[in-house]
C-alpha cells in the first residue's frame, strides 16, 4: 500500500482528497495537516468523515510514499520542498507547478516563485489533454478548475486544428470553488438565487494563463490570449464551462462530433454526450461530460463541458495523476458513479 | 384611471403584471383571464395576490383601455386582434410583435405568422435602446428577456460604433424563465445545485433573431448573426448576460464608460456600475445593472448585464412600455427597490 | 413628513428598513449609521438602494422625529438612550426591549441589561396579538423573528383558551435570519442543499422567553415552557413556523378556523388560508399568513404560520409598529404584495 | 455473484439503486424495467449512468436471485407476486410490505391490498431497530423516508422506556422524496426558495402508521398515534427529523446519549453525534447522525436525525436489506463516504 499524506485537509479540495483516499484499494492516508485546526480528530471538522481515524497534525514526517498539497499558492511550493528534496512525488493542488514561466507567475500572483529552478521539472496534470503526468513523475502541477473545463473542452478542437486563434470562454462555478474559507460573496444570503461575474478587472482571473500556455502546446506556437470570465453560480458543485471558438472553416456537427469522439476514445472519464450535460450529472466524480456543435452563421464552433470542480477540478484530477505516477490504474478508486439527483 | 386587462394571468410573467399593476397608481386591472383556470379567484391561484379582488375569466370584453397579452406566441396575435382592431393598443409578451420578418418568424417558430399585415405597425418595446414606443402607439412587441439582456448591454457600444460584428453572447437564465408549465429540467431535484446549456441544437435558441433584428437598426445595416447561447441556472428570477464584444480599435476603460454613461444618461431604470452586477441586485424590478471592461490582449470588450427575468425581461418592461403608450410618467409604478437580499 | 433614522443600517434588517423607508409616503429617512462603513455611500454597500442618496454616518444628531436600532443587543439600548431621555419615540429591533424581566434578560443574553429601569416604559410591538404599540409610545420592543411568527400562529388558540400548556413550536427560518455577519454555516456550501437544527444546547434559543412571556399575557398566567427547536432551512428569507398545541378538549376544524378568524378579523396584514402557506407566498412583505388543522388522535391542533423574517421578522414590523405610534395608517408603506415566484 | 432486478428503474430511488448496485461486489445488476421508457438505453434516460451497460425491458424474467421494486404501491405488490411465488427473495420500497393490517392500509391509502395474505410474511426492514431482515427472508418491507428517519430518533428512547405516549414528528425533505414526477409544488421555481408544510388535511401523510405500528412493537402495546407534520424544504436530497418526547421522568443528558449510543453500539451507519447534524454530512450514503437533548423545563426530549431520503430513506436502505437477507456483510457496498460540501 502506498502511504500518502495531504498538507491542508482542511479546505474543500483537501476533505475530497481524504474522502477519495478513504476507499483507494492502492493508497492508505496516512497523514493530514492543517495549521488552524492542528490537533482535532478530522471527525470533528468533517462529520462526514467520521470513518476516518486520523488526526489533523501540523506537519508530515518524510516517511510517506506521495505527498498532496492542497495549500494555497507560495505556502504550497513551500512546504513541498523538503518532500521534493527527498525525491518523494507530490501532486500539487495550487497554482504552483502550474505555469512555466515565473514572469507569468508573478504577474498573475503578484509574489515571486518560491522555487522556479524546480518549475522545469514538474508537469502539467490534465492526462487527456498532455499525456503526461508519466509513471515515476516527481511534481505535478494540478490544472486549475477552470482550466481543467476550458481545456477539455478546447483541446479536441484546438489540437486538430479546426479552432483558430479567436477563443471565448465562459465560466460559471459552484460556490465551493471559492473555498472554505468565509467572504461576503459566499454567504448564503448573497449568493443564492443569484448569479454574478467576476474577476474582471486588471489581467483577468488567475487561470487563464494556464489556459493560453497549454493551448500553446497544443498549437505548437503561441498566440494571442483567450477572453475568459469567470462566473458564480448558485450551486455547490461544479463548473459548466461553454467556449465560442472561430473555426477556421467551416465544421459540420459530424466531423466535429469525430474530432472530439476520436480524441477521447478510450478515455473512461470524459465522454461526448449527443445534449448539453448539467453539472448534476458529474457530481462527485473525475468525469467530464462535453457536447459540441458546430460552427453556424456566426463562424463559431460552440463547446460545453461539465465537471466537478472539486472532483475533476480538484481532488479527482489529483488522484488520477497520483494513479499515473504510481502506475496504478488511472481509474482506481475514482469509479464511483454522481451523485443524481 | 386607465382600465386594463391581461390575458393569460396564470403564468409567471402574467402574475407578476397583476402584481406591478396593482400597485400602479394611475391604471386599473379590470379583466384577467386564464382558460385552464377560468372561474377562479386570482387569490386561489396565486396567494400572494389575495388583496386583489378579481376571477379568472375566459375572455375580456372589449371596455378597456389597454390589453396586454401573456399568452403564447401565436395564440397572443389572434387573442389581440379583436382589440387591435379596435383601436385599443396592446402590449404584447409573447414574440408575436417582435420579429418584423415574418419568414424569420416562420424559420424560429415553426408556424405562419397569422396576422403578419399587422406587423408594420408594430414596434418594439426597448425604449432605452429603441426609443419607442411613443405615446399612442397600438402595437408594442415585448422584448424576449434574453433579447433584453443582450440587448441593454450591447447598445452602447454598437451605437458608438465601439464593436464590430464578431459577437458572442452567453445568457443565464433563473428557472421562471421557463415558465410556470411543467418540464422535467425545470423539476426542482434536477434543476437545483446543477447549470447547463440548452438550444444549441439547429438555428439555436429563438430570441437570437430579435437580437440580431435590432443590432441591425443600431447599425444602419445587418450583420452577421450573432453568437447566443442561453443557459439555465438554479435561481429563480434573473438574466445575466455576459458579452464578449470584438472591438474594432483598441478602447480604453474611461472611453467605454464615458460611452456607455451618456447613452443611458437621465435614464432612471438602467444603471452603470463599478463592479459586476448580481441579479439579486435588480429582483423584482425592471432595472437593469451593466458592467463594462475595456477590450483586453484578446482584443474583445466584456459587458455584463443584470436584469430580472420576469421585471424588465417582461412584466416591467410592459408596464414602462404601457406608461409610455399613456404618456404617464415611464417610471410610474415601477419605483419599488430590488428585494435583497 | 416625518424625520427618520435608522441606528446600523449595514445588516440585512437595516438595508430592509432603508428600502421600505424609501417607498413610504409619510417618512423620509435622513440619517443612518453603521460603523465599519461610515463614510461610504449607501449606494456603495448596496447597489439595490443606490436610488436613496444617503452616506452612512457615524452617528445621528437628535433632530430627528423617531429612530430605529437594528443595532445588537445591549449596543441598542445604549445607542438609542440619548433619544429616549429627549423624548424621541424609539423602535428596537434588537432584543433589548423585548424581554420584561431583566434577569431573563441576564439568562439569555449573558449580560446585564444596560438600562433595566425602561423596561417598564417599553411595550412589546406585535399589534395583532398585543395591540400595542399605541399612538405616542416611546419605546417599541420589535419581536424576534421565530417570536413572531410563533406567536402569530399561537395566539388566537391560546387566547380563546382551546390550547393548554403542553406547546411545541418546530421553527425553520432562511439564512437571511442569521444575519450579514459572516459564518461558517452560513458560507454557501455549507448551508446549500441542507438543513439542521441549532440552538439545542443550555437554554435553548433566546426568542424562547419572549414567547413564554407573551403567551403568559393572553393566558393571564404564566405556564411551563414552550419546547422550541429553530433550524436553518436554505433559503433567503421566509420563516415557516410549526406548532403543535395541545388542546384542552376535541376541537372541531370549524370551531378552530373559526377561532382564528374572528381574532385576526380585520387585520390587512394576517391571512387565515385554506391551504398550507409557502414562505414564498410572503417574500417581501409585512403579511403572514396561517393555516389550521384541528386536533386529530393524537391530541394535537397543528397550526402553521408564513412570515417573511425580514419583513414581517424585523424591518416590516418595525415601520407598522412606527405607523401606530405616528399615528398613521397602519398599512402605511407596506402595501406591497409579495416577490412570487 | 448474486443477479439481481429492479422494477421501475426510472425513478429517483430506483436509479439510485442502480447507482449503488453498480459499485456492489456481490451483486450483479442484469435487468430493469420502466415501462413509459422501456426500449431505451439506460445511458440515455440518465447520463449519470452511462457506464451501466443495460436497456431498459417491460418485465423481467424469472432467472434473477432477487428482485427489488422502486414501483408504485398496489402495482408495486402485483408486479413482485410473481416472483414471491417462485420463491425469489424481494425487496419492496413501496407501502406494499410495511403495513400489517389491511385496514389501516385501505384507509391510508385508499385501495384495497393486492395480495393481504402475503402481509403476515413479510418483515419490516429497519435493522438497527427491527432486527430484521434475517437472512433468507423473503418479503422485506422497505421503511417510508420519514418513518425511516422518525423511528431511527425514536427506537432508544422508546425501547429504553423514558419516552411517553405524547410524541410530535417534525420532518423536513428534500424534494426528491415526491419522485421524479412532474407537479406544480416540485417545479424549481415554487420550491426554490420556499419551505412550507404539507399532507395535513385528514388522517395525515402515509408514513405516519408505519411510525406507529413499529413504536407498538418496541412499546410492547399500541398507544396514541405520534403527531405528524412533513414539511417541503429547497434541497434535493435529505430528510431531517426533529421528534419531541414527553419523558417519563426526568432524564439527564448523560443518560440519555447513554441510551441512545448502546442501543446504536456496534452499528456502521448510525452515529450519535455532539453536534446538531446537517443532512448534507449523510447524502450519497445509507447513514443516520442522531443527535440529543435532554429534557428540560417543556417535559421533552428532542432528538434530531439526519438521513438521506434516497439512501438511508429508500436505496441506501434496500441494499441493507439485501445484504441481510443474502447473508453478506451488512455494509457491504455502502461504504461511500458522504458527498460533502
Amino acid at each position: 500500500m502506498t502511504r500518502a499524506a495531504i498538507l491542508n485537509v482542511t479546505g474543500y479540495a483537501g476533505a475530497e482528497l481524504a474522502r477519495l483516499l478513504h476507499s483507494h484499494p492502492g493508497v492508505e492516508l496516512v497523514a493530514v495537516t492543517g495549521r488552524a485546526e492542528a490537533g482535532k480528530k478530522l471527525a470533528e471538522i468533517f462529520p462526514h468523515l467520521r470513518q476516518i481515524d486520523l488526526a489533523v497534525g501540523e506537519r508530515v514526517d518524510e516517511s510517506v510514499d506521495l505527498v498532496f498539497s492542497a495549500l494555497p499558492h507560495t505556502s504550497s511550493a513551500e512546504g513541498l520542498i523538503p518532500f521534493i528534496r527527498q525525491g518523494i512525488p507530490v501532486v500539487d493542488l495550487s497554482a504552483d507547478f502550474r505555469i512555466k514561466n515565473s514572469d507569468t507567475y508573478r504577474r498573475f500572483y503578484g509574489v515571486d516563485h518560491p522555487a522556479p529552478e524546480l518549475l522545469g521539472g514538474a508537469v502539467y496534470g490534465l492526462p487527456e489533454v498532455t499525456r503526461k503526468p508519466e509513471q515515476g513523475a516527481r511534481i505535478v502541477g494540478n490544472p486549475g478548475c477552470y482550466a481543467a473545463g476550458a481545456l477539455l473542452a478546447l483541446a479536441p478542437g484546438v489540437a486538430a486544428g479546426l479552432f483558430g486563434a479567436d477563443i471565448v470562454i465562459d465560466g460559471k462555478s459552484g460556490i465551493s470553488g471559492a473555498g472554505r474559507t468565509l467572504g461576503q460573496p459566499y454567504h448564503f444570503a448573497e449568493a443564492n438565487d443569484s448569479v454574478s461575474a467576476y474577476a474582471m478587472e486588471g489581467e483577468g482571473h488567475r487561470h487563464r494563463p494556464e489556459i493560453d500556455q497549454e493551448l500553446g502546446c497544443l498549437r505548437g506556437k503561441t498566440s494571442k490570449p483567450v477572453a475568459f470570465v469567470p462566473h458564480l453560480v448558485p450551486l455547490t458543485r461544479g463548473i459548466l464551462t461553454t467556449v465560442f471558438a472561430q473555426v477556421v472553416r467551416n465544421v459540420a456537427q459530424a466531423e466535429l462530433m469525430d474530432a472530439y469522439c476520436s480524441f477521447y476514445e478510450g478515455s473512461t472519464f470524459v465522454g461526448v454526450v449527443e445534449s448539453p450535460p448539467s453539472t448534476k450529472q458529474v457530481a462527485g466524480t473525475n468525469n467530464c461530460l462535453i457536447h459540441v456543435r458546430a460552427s453556424d452563421a456566426s463562424g463559431k464552433a460552440i463547446v460545453v463541458s461539465a465537471i466537478d470542480n472539486l472532483g475533476r477540478g480538484a481532488a479527482g484530477q489529483a488522484v488520477q495523476n497520483m494513479n499515473r505516477v504510481l502506475g496504478l490504474p488511472e481509474t482506481m478508486g475514482l469509479e464511483q458513479l454522481a451523485l443524481y439527483p
